[in-house]
């Protein structure tokens, strides 16, 4: 498996991308991209969990249970959500997709819809429509980079990735773009991540691989706590190497290597997180289950005396027992033992059966200064363990988020 | 029942408080109380439902088990929560408990104790010892005041409150202090809450009260979402007035009147809570149950993007709904309502029917302007409604939790 921390969704064979600047971001940067694919497309989405959600992703749900083996293309906006906005909001989601299908001569089911920015807002139909075209008129096999800008909203740099794995029968790419969870501006709360392969996969496949990779990645970051409207991670696949991933080793070749490449994205998402100064590794070990394990990792990572403790460099144990306390999973507490560390090396023992280490306080703020560390909890009952990644929680992210939207 | 706002824990008949200044805190403020009454009393309690709990708590648990008709005392002190603290500190808070019981003349098991502070560190008890015979030497029946003074940890202010309710036997009487979840020092996070009542009230009728008056009060509220190790609420009644509230109308005045008094503090609680510029009442109605409507409130009240759209008196109805909707809570978007105000006269719809109406937006902005506002989601799901009380997210919580604890 080769990283390549330059790839994007451009990188496996047989894909391409345009974008257009529409005017709907006020910033006159790009805010319009269309994702496509020389060949029919196997296709597999995962949407939010929260039940209020934007137009687009009500269409894309319907359009992935009728055709979930010929999508050809994803079109994606960003400055506005397209989030309750109601009858209107849908008939405008419908509209992108028909007027996607028709720069690119396919049937409107073979498109997939995206949107992220503010929510309660209408979609400028007109600057959309021309934005289209423009990116169909320029699409292009290097075009994965400007994609990731184009879907940027609050986002300080575009977030990309691929990975390539060799296999007996040759090498396929996955290649990925996201767009963070950053809510500079006050209505987004967006995580977008398009993905591509040339791999051959089945659609069962790509849907079991995906939802591994998710819960292994996008599932185990968090900002602040709050679940966007929009949330959307697609996997197109286009066979356009020829070689399967359908079974056996190669199967498994690229579910490893997908979870590898959502991952990174994830983390690349937190570290552009608003206000984020610091990466915190939170490992929860010594669970009864991966789910408990997740619960307490959970509730220590939103914890906004956690979170804000992070940002004064402040190892102050108490609020991270407290959180995981406070996450209605059952452990006993005299078991619990808790390690901070920048890197192996400078592990620390905090607390050793749930009451103070004798340790060096200075060196704990250290590590606690670092702009990347962890903090491992054991809560000594049992054999599960997760990690989670999350932020500092900054006077920045409040100013950031109690700006006006204007 | 005539509500008395400079009342306290000494307005009911047969209290007396006691205050020391032991020298916890480092601001040379008092920091030891002792609340003696003269009669034996019948007390209830309730507590965190962190796991993870202060000595106190445990130690007040087992009290309450053995002894719940002849408790005489509760000495609290602040500036050190003696949480996370081992076997040393259950040690401590029997210590404290005998040495309370050594200065009043009673037994152990007739006192509770309640500590609120910093986590994770011991409790200086010679310290302790002189204050409590200082505290117990200065008992007297005007002391409510200097009590809720010398229980205050990060609070700007002592709160108290007290009610009297007329009764066709007589008046009785109900007091109370508090502190509250105000964080400004980084590990402190306590809500305690000491109220007493000089009624006739078996233990069994005085739990239910008690249980009554906090799911309708403290557990409405909500600064920043985290539950501290050690929150507490106690209620001890000595029966001086000689005037039952057994049974009947009396029974319903009492609980009333308790309801009354713990929601008047609940809501000090909140308007003094970290950083809080704005009081808001989270108001959910139309939902299937009062527990659903409850959930959702809560999910808008503890929501860092609403609180920060409250700080910036912004309103940004799309964060409103995108909190209902993250709650769990089933309900038709679609029929969603969503009205603000600041009273009843200035209320102002912003969505119906899951969208926006078409409001003057510098009006919803001056609304949201005010020190003390509501928000009124109607979920057209049902005919359960709720009210929680929450405040907004400010630089300055970031700021005063983010402050190196030393």
């Amino acid at each position: 498996m080769r990283l390549d921390f330059d790839g994007t969704v451009t990188s496996p064979q047989g894909f391409q991308v345009g974008t257009a600047t529409c005017g709907i971001k006020t910033s006159g940067n790009s805010d319009l991209m269309l994702l496509h694919s020389t060949h029919n497309c196997n296709t597999a989405g995962m949407f939010t969990t929260n039940q209020v959600v934007g137009a687009p992703v009500t269409l894309d749900r319907e359009t992935l249970e009728v055709n979930s083996t010929t999508i050809r293309a994803i079109v994606a906006n960003s400055g506005i959500a397209n989030a309750c906005t109601g009858k209107q909001g849908l008939k405008n989601a419908i509209a992108m997709q028909n007027l996607a299908s028709k720069s690119l001569y396919c049937d409107p089911k073979q498109v997939l819809v995206l949107s992220t920015g503010v929510i309660g807002v209408q979609l400028p139909m007109e600057k959309i429509d021309k934005g289209i075209s423009t990116a169909a008129s320029n699409l292009n096999l290097e075009g994965g980079y400007a994609g990731a800008e184009a879907i940027m909203t609050t986002d300080t740099n575009p977030k990309l990735f691929a990975v390539e794995i060799k296999l007996p029968t040759g090498t396929v790419t996955i290649g990925g773009i996201a767009k963070g969870a950053g809510m500079v501006h006050p209505n987004m709360a967006t995580m977008l991540a398009c993905i591509t392969t040339d791999a051959e996969v089945p659609v069962s496949i790509l849907r079991k691989s995906l939802r591994t990779a998710v819960n292994k990645s996008f599932n185990r970051i968090s900002i602040d706590g709050d679940t966007s409207t929009s949330d959307s991670v697609l996997i197109m696949a286009n066979s356009a190497s020829g070689i399967s991933c359908a079974q056996g080793e190669s199967r498994k070749a690229f579910t490893t290597a997908l979870t590898c490449l959502a991952t990174n994205l994830a983390k690349q998402i937190v570290k552009d997180g608003e206000g984020v100064n610091k990466f915190v590794t939170v490992h929860v070990s010594g669970a009864a289950s991966i789910k408990a394990a997740h619960v307490v990792a959970n509730s220590i990572a939103t914890s906004p005396l956690v979170k804000t403790a992070f940002a004064g460099s402040d190892p102050n144990w108490g609020r991270i027992l407290a959180a995981a306390g406070k996450s209605g999973i059952h452990f006993d507490l005299s078991e619990t033992q808790l390690w901070i560390g920048s890197r192996i090396e400078d592990e620390l023992q905090l607390v050793k059966k749930a009451t103070s280490c004798d340790y060096d306080e200075d060196i704990a703020q250290q590590i606690f200064s670092q702009p990347e560390f962890y903090v491992h909890l054991d809560l000594g009952n049992g054999t599960s363990e997760i990690s989670v990644w999350t932020g500092d929680l900054t006077e920045e992210y409040v100013r950031i988020n109690s700006d006006y939207r204007t």
